[in-house]
């Protein structure tokens, strides 16, 4: 079973990954957690650069998070899902459609189109999509409103807004869950929901 | 004018790119020298991660590449060119194609696909290949023939044979030239080349 996580920073994603992870363990089920950009040596370096300081244009975005993908899928994900462990991924594929696709305007046709070497056939079981009020996210949490955090508010609308069209797009994989729900009853949710897959 | 050079290590394209710069220099011209993967300093990062230890899946190793590309054109290359300027490139996107489109085996269509956002129109209005036997080229420096240098070369010889498909292929853009001239020589025959085109 393949499960991944997506939403915006604070949105709590990270959170239930974990607790799904535990709950499956606790199952006696073999669970490898990973996460996106990241999950392997070339991943996280990958990370630094996507998360660090220098200017990057949209395109190479992209292209920096596919090259990290094709690493996890070949090095992690499909080795554990081949063997019948469970993978848990914090961010995958959504996040480069919702973000650079969308968000971002590079159009969700050319960001399929840049990850499907990176997928071949892989797509996630179930994918559970936070949503939380972008004001209410990480992005407000520092409390200094300067001009590159009501840039990134205004980013963040457009991600929820662009998280949500896939969601209604794709609902026989996509769920929706608000993230402003107490986390243990989330994570009760989201088993339930597991359970009714399998 | 946007000129690059392509070879592999050791035939002497770095070489030839500095010369033809300071000889265009030399006549007045704005030149801008610059080098893949690298250029910018995403392009840089991104060139420590591809020349660094770690396993990289060649979907990743080409997506990387890609990446630095769209940084380079949209930071460099195309600004360069937009104000007049020369532009000159120790390997630019016939590198991917020989590298990981022919010798990799990604394929030369994909490797094009992937590349297309990064290159929108552009292409090098000239380029030089400089040939030189795989067994004599950087590949053998060292003196120590160990099981990876012995990979080496039968990749470097797919690299070889991969840049004189690409030549073939497209004479009206790759000039290829014996790597094994003298150094001055290659130079006066590669300005007057640019001279018949300009």
């Amino acid at each position: 079973m393949f499960v991944t996580f997506e939403g915006i920073d604070g949105s709590g994603k990270s959170t239930q990954a974990a607790l799904l992870a535990a709950v499956l363990r606790a199952e006696g089920r073999e669970v490898v957690e990973t996460r996106e950009p990241g999950g392997t040596p070339l991943g996280e370096r990958i990370r630094g650069l996507l998360l660090g300081d220098g200017e990057i244009v949209p395109f190479a975005e992209a292209a920096l998070f596919a090259a990290a993908r094709a690493q996890l899928v070949a090095d992690v994900i499909r080795p554990a899902l081949d063997r019948g462990a469970d993978v848990v991924c914090d961010r995958f594929i959504d996040s480069s459609l919702a973000y650079q696709g969308l968000a971002r305007g590079l159009g969700l046709d050319a960001v399929l189109e840049l990850n499907a070497p990176a997928l071949g056939s892989l797509l996630p079981d179930r994918t559970f999509l936070l949503l939380v009020p972008p004001a209410e996210s990480a992005g407000r949490a520092t409390g200094r409103p300067d001009r590159i955090e009501r840039e990134g508010l205004a980013f963040l609308e457009r991600v929820d807004r662009a998280y949500r069209e896939l969601a209604a797009a794709l609902p026989a994989r996509i769920t929706m869950l608000d993230g402003g729900l107490a986390p243990t009853q989330l994570a009760r949710a989201i088993r339930d929901e597991l359970r009714a897959l399998a």
